[in-house]
């Protein structure tokens, strides 16, 4: 393998890969080839954990050091669990051969030709550096898309990240704690206490189940006057959980309008300012939280790539998910920033998690992956929680609505956590949440 | 009870209270005297959860909306447990008869004549209020002593609340990630791995040996070539734990001084860079964190009361807990904020929780504490980790230091937990640290 040294564009002096002290690891690693794998999310963390390290040295490159397990992050919003117990740091889910093979930076420019990307790190803005590779792997999913709505950036809550989910369970905590101060007008309250949830998605349902459970288990009891000024509205502009049966839908659409502080508004949201909302056909709603579940943008990495991009701006890859554009061949792209041009997928985690269990075995097998067989994509499901001990579950055998569904759904996810600390720790959560009371500290 | 409406300094009107729509539970109130109490530390949290209910309409006023257990703070800052394994919601801890009786604010200023605290709300800084009290409770606690040494605020890290831990613990995760990043000089590695400890109290003997245990189990096993270079350093002018007894301070010291990695400076901190530290004989040590636990100092509050203080300025208060200064013998400070003229007591959780407990007992059965016998303090003992599974303990019958005490110590804090929550939480917090490993994630 070519060590090079390479001057990044800011002009700092940058050594790729290891420095000279670790010579042994190097010679091993010189027989393996290089890959490089962007992102820890769903689908570089499971081809990060499934890929042959006897054939491939693994380099990973993430703006996070941990995986994050998405489909429970709505439960982390209110305190039915705790942030910690559904994230796994990256250099626990892999043993690195060598610690410097994870780079806590963020790829932002990619050179096809000399096999290179170029990476800033998140700890030390000025510090950018190059990495080559043999293989590159893009998996650095997507952003919340604000579909240019002014005031969604600066006011609006997105639901992404643990930070997202902590900035969420402050604010609701912090708007009920304000609603019982003196000086505080009747009509103040009951903007604190409206929270607005935009996408009726399963993140959008999924938050405001859990957000209902919060409120009449746990909010009820500690603030038994306030709570009778709680509204919750999700909006959205069609229908809600529009990937599943039409069956489902209308069972999680009742669920959500018999409750009496919920609503469901068919609309779209023009403007987001720091106490209201405006819809589209002018109406104003004071409101004290918006979350926004509205749908996926690009990261400005895959948007500054000048390769094939479909409508979404996401990168084309053929049906082994090689790069459309990458002459080479060595270039891969998985999960929510990638589209697999004669066959889309959903972007979910169900679908990058698979992609990228195939790319490890892919890649295992065929030193080229030109002869490697296509993906091809069976969902085993999808599940979704619309709150008070219910969800939908839409099976390939069965579709179904109702607390049979919540187990499954409780049972399915527990099952799928990474670990045994997390698949300790996650029912302990929920126990301490039905016995105990989610904790309302707010810090 | 006199209804007043106030207008507070700035000009908001503020209504102290009730507002008119909890006309039942004020008519029950109007027969219980109104005790105020300021802060839901280890003092104001103990009187609050042992008042007699039936005597006392309680008023909480916080800037923290949750009791901190404060002795296993240190342990947060590494992972060792968790932070909220440690805290309580104070609304959990006392039923409050009105939800409104918790005040997420901070006191300003004292009005003794008028019976009234003003109040500033955290979440709302131009939402300032007046409370009337028949009795009030001063537990504010204090805060971290810079001691005037400039950069101590801006670049040093303290250790009272729990988002002191949360930064601590990030910065220490962050330094790691950066040394193993490409373009960082080796000279660069040093300083972020050194680790720099301002205080030989038990707060930065505890956080010194959470932190060598986290290198020594963790951080070994996942930075085996940069833990080379780590460094903890403890500065103290003095002794370490000198409150303890010679022999204990003389294992901890030695325990300290066996590890290749740590190290006792004597010496005194004259400024704080962000990169480096000065000491008073000019040397000037790189290095990548500095924990300041160094004493107490008044908090503004405190500072603001024109009334009798020691030389520490903490309020002057008789055997009983009255303020000296207050003529209608309604005012109390207790804790960290206080000092009993006439048998000084030591500023720990042990000496507040004692205090918050004897006045709880004294208001009720005295209804003019004039009659109250002073308060008795005799310790049952003191305990200090010192790392690697070992502690030292003063107990009133014996003193020792090692693993049998590290056992006691941990049982101790345990039977001290508040709640079943917290006693469950822990213990398990604890095994997944010692069968999985602490979590590095940062978020």
């Amino acid at each position: 393998m070519k060590r090079i040294l390479t001057t990044a564009r800011n002009g700092t002096n940058a050594v790729f890969g290891r420095r000279p002290r670790c010579s042994t690891s190097e010679s091993k690693s010189r027989e393996r080839q290089r890959l490089v794998i962007l992102g820890s999310g769903w689908g570089g963390y499971s081809l990060m954990k499934n890929i042959d390290q006897r054939k491939f040295s693994v380099v990973v490159v993430s703006p996070r050091n941990h995986f994050l397990f998405t489909p429970l992050l709505a439960s982390t919003t209110v305190g039915t669990l705790e942030f910690r117990s559904i994230i796994e740091p990256v250099r626990y889910g892999r043993k690195f051969r060598d610690e410097r093979d994870f780079h806590l930076a963020e790829a932002e420019r990619l050179d096809l030709e000399e096999k290179t990307v170029w990476c800033r790190s998140m700890l030390d803005e000025s510090n950018r550096y190059a990495i080559r590779y043999d293989k590159l792997v893009i998996a650095v999913g997507a952003l919340s898309n604000t579909f240019g709505v002014p005031g969604v950036r600066e006011h609006a809550f997105f639901l992404k990240e643990l930070v997202d989910a902590k900035a969420i369970r402050n604010r609701i905590i912090s708007n009920f704690e304000l609603a019982v101060q003196p000086g505080v007008t009747p009509c103040r309250v009951k903007q604190l206490l409206h929270f607005v949830i935009v996408g009726g998605g399963p993140t959008g349902v999924e938050f405001g189940a859990e957000l209902y459970d919060f409120i009449s288990q746990d909010m009820s009891r500690l603030f038994p006057m306030e709570v009778n000024d709680v509204r919750v509205s999700l909006i959205e502009a069609s229908q809600i959980l529009s990937g599943f049966d039409e069956k489902l839908r209308k069972f999680a659409e009742k669920k959500i309008q018999q409750r009496e502080k919920m609503e469901l508004v068919k609309g779209t949201v023009s403007e987001v300012h720091r106490d209201t909302i405006i819809l589209q056909d002018r109406s104003e709603i004071p409101c004290g939280l918006v979350v926004w579940a509205a749908g996926l943008a690009p990261r400005s990495f895959v948007l500054s790539l000048g390769v094939p991009k479909n409508k979404q701006q996401q990168l084309l890859v053929d049906q082994s998910l090689r790069l459309k554009a990458d002459p080479m061949g060595s270039v891969f792209a998985l999960g929510d920033c990638s589209c697999v041009e004669e066959n889309p997928m959903p972007p979910t985690a169900q679908v990058a998690e698979r992609q990228g269990r195939y790319l490890a075995k892919s890649l295992s097998q065929y030193s080229d992956a030109t002869h490697s067989p296509p993906m091809h994509f069976k969902s085993v499901g999808m599940l979704a929680y619309v709150g008070d001990y219910q969800a939908v579950a839409e099976l390939p055998q069965f579709k179904f609505g109702g607390f049979h569904s919540w187990l499954l759904w409780r049972s399915a996810y527990l099952t799928r956590l990474g670990n045994w600390r997390l698949r300790l720790q996650v029912p302990i959560d929920w126990f301490k949440t039905f016995f105990y009371g989610r904790d309302v500290s707010q810090f």
